[in-house]
């Protein structure tokens, strides 16, 4: 990616940053409707009430708009998982805090996440390789509350990395129905399956 | 959809049919790389090796040629789902035997499996309503052996529904990584994954 497309937002005023998280947010259902790629700049300029000199001014490229959206999720993923880090808990229940911060952020951005994982793809050079390293760095999280477990015999000797990939594929795939879960709360979805998750890799 | 956009396939030749089934094989994985919207007719035509003519008679429109991609799934799906259902076993072998047919189609159709979970979505009208009901099935084979194996109490007493979208998501988001999955066999990953959950779900 070449420098020059990067915005350097170090000396933006507050104003300009506010205006920016609020195109980020009013953009990512945009996308979710009708897919990243079909998505016209157009189209975003209408959704934003901007014309495009002043959309591009705000998001430097669509495709940065796209990273935004991104980093927007993995921010949060990674703020639930530093506070789970820094709670002085047991590994289940520092799994099961791990899983109810997930599909918190899953219900409370269901655009955002649908973006983030429909269409990381269309990331390309720098970005792609930027967001690979946040989305490896949330699963190393999720491997080491593992390993932990099973070093402390909390857990059985389950492989690390095939079970971080069976826990998040049950959490990450809420994303496709968690809005008509009915009566169910995102806490109880996430409760519910912590306990088939934890009771299945316990060694008790 | 109006009728006429429907294939009629009764009176068609078996070579016929053999070719249109090669060409849902070949669009598979054109679509799966770019993206359903963003594939021409024209990048189909090079990838079957046909005219446009020629083309849109064996696949009648392009959004046939999608639904016909998610149908080849489905048949797979759900020909894997009534061995499970043929076979008498316990409610813990039926859940573990249809884990491993899933992940052996994901594993075997990768390309077809990411089209059929990513463009969904771009299928309308009957056909969008005839696929929503053919997952719908396919899911409810997942909660009747769930509602089973509860009822014999080999189960605990869980949400069958919400624990079905535990264990789909589970397994079905596996279609993201499996290609990369190093020494490890599709069976090997559907054995741990069914360990974990059918213990998750056990009374014992």
């Amino acid at each position: 990616m070449p420098r020059a497309e990067l915005i350097d937002d170090s000396r933006r005023s507050p104003k300009w940053k506010a205006r920016r998280e609020a195109i980020i947010d009013v953009s990512a259902p945009v996308f979710a409707r009708h897919g990243y790629h079909a998505t016209g700049i157009a189209e975003l300029c209408e959704a934003n009430e901007l014309g495009k000199g002043a959309l591009y001014h705000y998001i430097g490229s669509k495709e940065q708009l796209l990273a935004d959206i991104h980093d927007r999720v993995m921010d949060e993923v990674m703020e639930g998982a530093n506070r789970v880090a820094n709670a002085e808990v047991s590994s289940s229940e520092a799994l099961t805090m791990l899983g109810d911060e997930l599909i918190g952020i899953i219900a409370s951005y269901p655009d955002h996440v649908w973006v983030f994982l429909h269409e990381y793809q269309a990331l390309t050079g720098e970005r792609a390789e930027r967001f690979r390293l946040r989305r490896q760095e949330f699963e190393q999280r999720v491997e080491g509350i593992l390993t932990t477990g099973i070093r402390s015999g909390e857990f059985r000797d389950v492989d690390p990395k095939l079970t971080s990939r069976a826990w998040l594929g049950m959490h990450n795939y809420t994303y496709l129905w968690l809005k008509d879960h009915g009566p169910l709360t995102a806490h109880e979805v996430a409760s519910a399956f912590d306990d088939i998750f934890i009771r299945g890799i316990a060694t008790t």
